[in-house]
């Protein structure tokens, strides 16, 4: 048993984003966070055919859920659900809602649903609060990218509890992903489904390996975050039931990163 | 004080709408409620202008609060805040989050915010859940239509405390309102800031009373409703901690009021 647990803490270690594995979470009934969504979708950091108008470059809301590792909201080189093509196509949240709560119902593998208010420009903030349970530990969340085909930032079962406790503080740098429903090559392409569906995969600086897409910039060697996720633990006692945006810092009004 | 008591509550009863006076809840603790929005902008209910491109019909995110007589979120015949224009002009939520909390913390009229995802057609449905309080029971929120120059639907200060319970289920009919902040005419104007800044007013099928807004209809007496909320309280032990959804009807595939 102390062997095991010292290679799950290893392993957990080695990995900065402890994934999937709930089954060892010993701590505290439950644990809230501020979630705090920050867009660094800059013309600066992403001059290549930035969207300025019709729509300029935005986010839409955030929808995520809190789960145990029986449910995936959605995961890399697998299919997308329905749920998650539609937002990730048109930022629909009702059908991936549905889902959610289905997993809820049928195999009680979800904790909860929270989200966030869309942003209106590429670089700006948005935030709301989560809650985790000791079965439910994982965080998965999806934000469309606007305009786009069918690109998202998110996390997949982020796990928050280590061992007997819950994480204090975790940010994360996303990271454009493709739905692989429509083949669109640019952030406005039109629609055009893909037939048969490709799985999710990751939008990389040479991937996929052709100068018209959006974000094919062939000098770089890994793109610059287009987005970045904080998550702080929220004190247990606060007093007056604080509303979930009492821990956000303020707005920067300058998020830049250069991809020079 | 038995007869203010009666007054009051035949003053109450007058008005559909039970607005601002939370004076004198008495209702046990706290309710939760789901709150559900559906939107019913169809071109048949509103065929004038009805936007079918870049952006189609839509509304955005839905941001809310709930709070106290202390604070107020938005109020017909009076002037927008700086976070309300912005929501209604661009869906833009940070100033007004940053709004509520700064009465959460000043004058504590705020027990908390809530937000769901944005809806990409204009018949269509979004949900969450939304905490009330003794002494913070009025519900307030925006819902952006879009497009449009500053056009929104909401509720200002609805009470959800009845002397000393809470409402089982209340649904209201939403109208548009117009935030004063930009001169628009219809839908897709461009942009065209109103100097000085005029207040909050509702829209009707007769105001502003000119053939080129986009719901004038003169033949009608009033306009159909452009959405509906409905709120519905959760039971106190509902095993399972249930995701805020978990109360929401099927989506009704037709949605439809004819303005003829």
């Amino acid at each position: 048993k102390v062997i095991w647990t010292l290679l799950v803490t290893i392993l957990g270690h080695a990995n900065s984003l402890p994934v999937g594995d709930d089954s060892l979470c010993t701590a505290e009934e439950l644990a809230k966070y501020s979630i705090i969504f920050t867009g660094k979708w800059s013309q600066i950091a992403f001059p290549k055919q930035y969207p300025l108008y019709r729509p300029p470059a935005q986010w839409s809301s955030l929808l995520g859920v809190t789960h145990s590792s029986d449910y995936s909201m959605w995961k890399k080189n697998e299919y997308a659900s329905n749920g998650v093509r539609d937002f990730a196509e048109k930022g629909e949240a009702w059908v991936l809602m549905k889902e959610i709560e289905e997993a809820g119902e049928k195999i009680q593998s979800v904790h909860g649903i929270f989200s966030a208010p869309a942003i209106s420009s590429g670089t700006g903030q948005t935030s709301t609060e989560l809650e985790v349970h000791p079965r439910h530990p994982l965080v998965s969340f999806v934000v469309r990218i606007v305009p786009s085909p069918d690109w998202f930032v998110g996390i997949d079962s982020l796990n928050l509890c280590e061992g007997d406790h819950w994480m204090e503080e975790v940010s994360v740098d996303l990271f454009p992903y493709d739905a692989g429903t429509d083949s669109g090559f640019t952030f406005s392409s039109p629609n055009f489904a893909t037939i048969p569906q490709d799985t999710v995969t990751e939008i990389t600086c040479s991937s996929p390996s052709h100068p018209a897409n959006s974000f094919y910039y062939p000098k770089l060697k890994i793109l610059p975050p287009i987005a970045q996720v904080k998550m702080v633990k929220l004190k247990k006692n606060q007093p007056g039931l604080p509303p979930p945006f009492l821990n956000v810092p303020a707005k920067s009004n300058e998020i830049i990163d250069s991809v020079s």
